[in-house]
């Protein structure tokens, strides 16, 4: 299958029978109570209860099931800070191949743990993306394992928009759809599958100020990348590569920032009211709406809620309070 | 209805049929993860789902159904200190009637605040039990309201036994069902409607070492109360009455006590592995199979997680680990 075939409603379709049988059909979640709160109809795609934890094991399944043998044999090799670590690591598992997975040192203990736990070699790097990607080039040529990026791979992108995909035939006549941007993986595949299979519905990205390379970068036009990085959401520290930014360029009507005060408050509300646990980095699109909810009024918003591995020995909920109304 | 009626196979299911269009059927969930951990297939019956965030909506409506016109025309009281003091103050509302709660000065702030947003009239009491009783008292002498017991009340306590009546059509074939241990409501209600529904399942309470007054009367062969209370899991720390003593002494195989630390493991695994936010009480029981799990090895334990109204800015998951094995 080409590249551009991927990327169509029939390759996602594609991908979804590829790969539906291995992942779990997320519940989609509402609150009368954060309904009522926002006077927006709000509906909750939550990968949180995916496999691994979060929406990355669609993306990395979907790759390696198109991967040849020959390209099979040495391994599946990534750098993540997290959650697609931990996809690829179940992959390459389930695949019975070994997996090389360059973790960086400020790694969130549940996920370095839980990589460990699937059976993957990991080899630790500095914090910075050029860190992850130095070392990661020492660990391909070692291993001759095939690597699998984070974001910017078709295979990858195809699989992630399986969620909307899922997400656009449990909840039909959604006006907004609402994701948050790290790479920009997710918010792509979003983007084909919605214009694909829901193509009323308005995409709107959300971000971390302390992140926001994708509002920036969208803003002026050309790619532009984070240099201090500083924010809660740590599944969305990474920068955008061409081909997300091309595609988001295309798709996206807008993209909201938010502050990580906003993000704490809404992931707040997520537990006290959803009664689920999700990662900071899931709270993005709902601060968003909070901040934003009389331009939404009476709309139906779907968010995706992309993953639940958060540390909880490091999150100090006593700094937050959810919004009352 | 008489007394004796309704604590029957029979009295649970009209109770069913009375409330089931009010409350939520709440989901059970399971973890692979934590089944190959423990050597146990384990289900989670899932009432942090429920209205009010907890099981004790169920007791209180079926209670609030059974009153005359007379009897509700006044309104309703209650004291507790958190989760069916919500619960009465959403019947009240239900009915179109006042609601008069007291809440001892311990209560959650979470919890008194949802009790307030459901629009009932708190009035705090010092932290005992005695406390409690002598204010709520004086606020039935001032308002003529109708008292709802938390739990001395056949009526609440057929209605929490619809909790166990669904679980066991939910998930057929328990060889143990694990209930927490506070005043005896629920796991009087779970005895009752498993020796009717579900014969060949073994009954188990749990309860916090820091407020054991169940295990050792089950011991002593005679109610004794809590004199110190010290327990993280405050849905707990109330007594068991002569009522629910008697049925628990019937019906009951054992009470396993646990340490404030084995449930702060058991509510980090629940968060970590289920994604689900619960509070301190509802670890209780899965802290007891953690720590017996060779006992209960290769069978399918049913565990009851009862409410998931938890103050988490009060909680400090880093004093904790989840068990590994």
């Amino acid at each position: 299958m080409s590249t551009s075939e991927l990327l169509t409603g029939k390759g996602i379709e594609e991908s979804y029978q590829r790969i539906h049988e291995r992942i779990h059909r997320t519940p989609v979640l509402s609150s009368s109570a954060i309904d009522s709160m926002l006077g927006v109809r709000v509906c909750f795609k939550c990968e949180n209860f995916q496999k691994v934890g979060a929406f990355k094991i669609r993306g990395a399944t979907n790759a390696a099931s198109l991967l040849s043998r020959d390209e099979l044999t040495n391994g599946l090799a990534t750098h993540s800070s997290g959650n697609h670590a931990q996809a690829v690591a179940m992959a390459a598992r389930l695949a019975g191949v070994p997996a090389y997975i360059v973790m960086p040192s400020n790694s969130p203990a549940v996920k370095r743990a839980a990589v460990a736990g699937y059976g993957a070699v990991i080899t630790e790097s500095g914090p910075r993306i050029e860190d992850r990607e130095e070392t990661m080039k020492d660990v391909l040529a070692e291993t001759g394992a095939t690597f699998i990026h984070p974001y910017d791979d078709e295979r990858v992108i195809a699989g992630q928009a399986t969620a909307a995909y899922e997400f656009h035939r449990q909840a039909e006549g959604l006006d907004v759809l609402m994701a948050p941007v790290g790479g920009g993986g997710l918010v792509s595949g979003s983007c084909i599958a919605t214009r694909a299979f829901s193509p009323g519905t308005a995409l709107i990205g959300t971000e971390p100020a302390g992140a926001d390379d994708a509002a920036r970068s969208l803003a002026a036009g050309r790619r532009l990348t984070n240099t201090i990085v500083d924010t809660i959401a740590d599944g969305l520290r990474t920068n955008l590569s061409d081909r997300t930014f091309s595609i988001l360029r295309e798709h996206l009507q807008e993209i909201i920032t938010v502050t990580d005060e906003e993000i704490g408050s809404a992931l707040r509300l997520i537990y006290e009211r959803l009664k689920i646990v999700v990662e900071p980095s899931s709270a993005v699109p709902l601060a968003a709406l909070i901040r934003e909810r009389s331009r939404f009024s009476g709309k139906m918003v779907g968010i995706i809620l992309t993953g639940g591995n958060v540390d909880l020995g490091s999150v100090d909920f006593s700094q937050w309070r959810a919004p009352a109304f």
